[in-house]
């Protein structure tokens, strides 16, 4: 059974990881692929730019396998599944796990469209690097037994978001805290925290590690932007800019200041 | 005919409306379905999420009816009318009408497309809660006889946007002066606007008051929003926040303040 | 074989130049037909939108004849090409052609995707009017022997984007050294900027004189934008407000200011 590790050391550890990884982003420029719904594609290839990865986002069956096999890491969202996007899913998986290529799978709304639930187990089969979802998506995919029984069963990291987000595998468990309300009102920010763990995925070793680090980076990302937002407009490109400045320094001082 | 009805009380009612209506969402979450145009998609979402709607944008054929199903409200743009959006609006807008689901039109460029304006006509069949357009959009659909009498023929609301808005029904006609230029340099904001009215129809049960109310709401957001705006990417941002913020108190003091 | 001209008063031609097509654009506010990818649709508009252009985005294909055949200029990226997308190309590339009606291209990377490269190739033999690309696509395109040599080959004026932009025809060549990395950051800019040439097409005959001015009217604005910018997304903001107000004056004061 996992054990739930308390606050605040592990904390530290997550945010020391962060400042490492976002500095191995920006030095690396990972390539990250991203099948993604089109609501959610600007903000994703925009949060990518931010932090230094390079985006991508084509779903031609004729260059999907040659555009993956020469990524980083693929993020894998099931908003908007239509007819171009399930084949396009399909053979880019396959060929990140040929390739030994970190992937993340964001299962939207499986919680309210039996279809994509359907796709999405079928996917998991496949074995995903990292499932980033909300406590209802998580939930739907996993049989409501919680996320530690899914990361368990799959044999993956899962991360589910929410007031408070919280990253398992089939051996630890963290809870995060960090975040603001004002990130449920941007449309497509959870589908860009997925493309995230993917790019800390491309650069971390431990896809534990480094889907924790991405949510906490985003979080306080969030947390900063909010201060000075007077709404959702003005919070989403405060929290490109946070992140684009967020740092080893920025970090630090968050932490205390805490 | 219908009666032109003189400013200033019937906008004081409006802006009344708009003010309970803005609560009733904020309290009843409604989610609106939304098939649009890939430009204006994410202007769309995050304008519904400011004001605490809940978007989807689907497009699947096999999951749109259960989807549609449980919305509170659709709308149906022809922005981008291709071949994937043909079908997913004919089954989206039947199961609108099967379960009684208010449902907005928005005839985009009707006036310039022959094949869209074909289209526009066979769905007016099927009565759409309110149809949302511009004056030369409005005009092409209504073999320029002008707002008041598409209404009559149809037996729908017609909101009319322009330097003066109007909307009108069978019986009842009122000019709406609120908004600002800049909000022509955004684009999709007409689209997000009738997705406006979609979610006002969720929670206000007479449709002609529903498309009056988002349409102040949303010009009254447009003009504070160009208050501070040194352009329009500022503008946009503003507007997202003037409408995360706009209640019956600002409606109000901005009615003192005239 | 061209003659690289040198500063500065060549630049205080384009300058002058882009200052007269900013005008020009506003006040005959240039149809522009976009095919570009679903990432940077959104921006293309709202920067199409703040000079003044007015953009559409249509791929289907009973409308595309007649939607191009009465636009001013057409922009065609490759960015996401799908099978919708090929088809719409072609009808509306013949159609610009058919009609004079300048088209810009965008190889959007060719350099990556060998399939795109075989496509962007026949394209060439259609003669855009303007190739806009950076340097990895333009080397991809014309077989690494630079972009002068490229634009001598196929009779057409090559835009290059990157540190220091060029601009050339079969008989001229100009570096523009405008611009800021936070340029970079924005995800869809060089597409849309390969729009913005397109526009500028619609207003000024030389389409060698249009690309200089548009890659130098955006890079002053990315300039003063990153003046006050935090980051990337307060800078793309900041970018359509900067384009909004670029006339002759600020492009004097900046010239003087330099």
């Amino acid at each position: 059974m996992p054990i739930e590790v308390a606050d605040p050391q592990p904390v530290a550890h997550v945010a020391a990881g962060a400042a490492a990884s976002l500095s191995h982003v920006r030095r690396d420029e990972p390539r990250v692929h991203c099948l993604t719904n089109t609501v959610a594609q600007s903000l994703t290839a925009n949060l990518l730019l931010a932090v230094g990865a390079i985006p991508a986002m084509s779903l031609a069956l004729d260059e999907i396998d040659h555009l993956v096999a020469r990524s980083a890491a693929l993020v894998v969202n099931l908003g908007m599944l239509d007819e171009a996007r399930l084949p396009a899913i399909s053979r880019a998986v396959s060929v990140a796990v040929e390739h030994r290529i970190p992937w993340v799978l964001d299962p939207v709304m499986v919680d309210r469209s039996p279809v994509r639930l359907v796709f999405a187990r079928a996917l998991l089969s496949h074995r995903p690097t990292v499932v980033r979802g909300n406590m209802a998506e998580i939930a739907a995919l996993g049989r409501e037994a919680g996320p530690s029984a899914l990361a368990e069963d799959i044999g993956t990291v899962v991360a589910q978001t929410g007031p408070v987000d919280v990253v398992c595998d089939a051996s630890r468990s963290i809870p995060l805290r960090s975040g603001h309300p004002l990130m449920t009102r941007v449309t497509g920010l959870g589908c860009a925290l997925s493309a995230l763990v993917a790019a800390f995925c491309a650069v971390e070793r431990d896809p534990f590690e480094a889907a924790a680090q991405a949510l906490l980076a985003l979080g306080v990302a969030g947390e900063m932007a909010a201060e000075t937002a007077a709404g959702p407009g003005s919070f989403q490109a405060a929290l490109l800019d946070r992140l684009y400045t967020l740092d080893a320094a920025v970090l630090a001082a968050r932490r205390r200041a805490e």
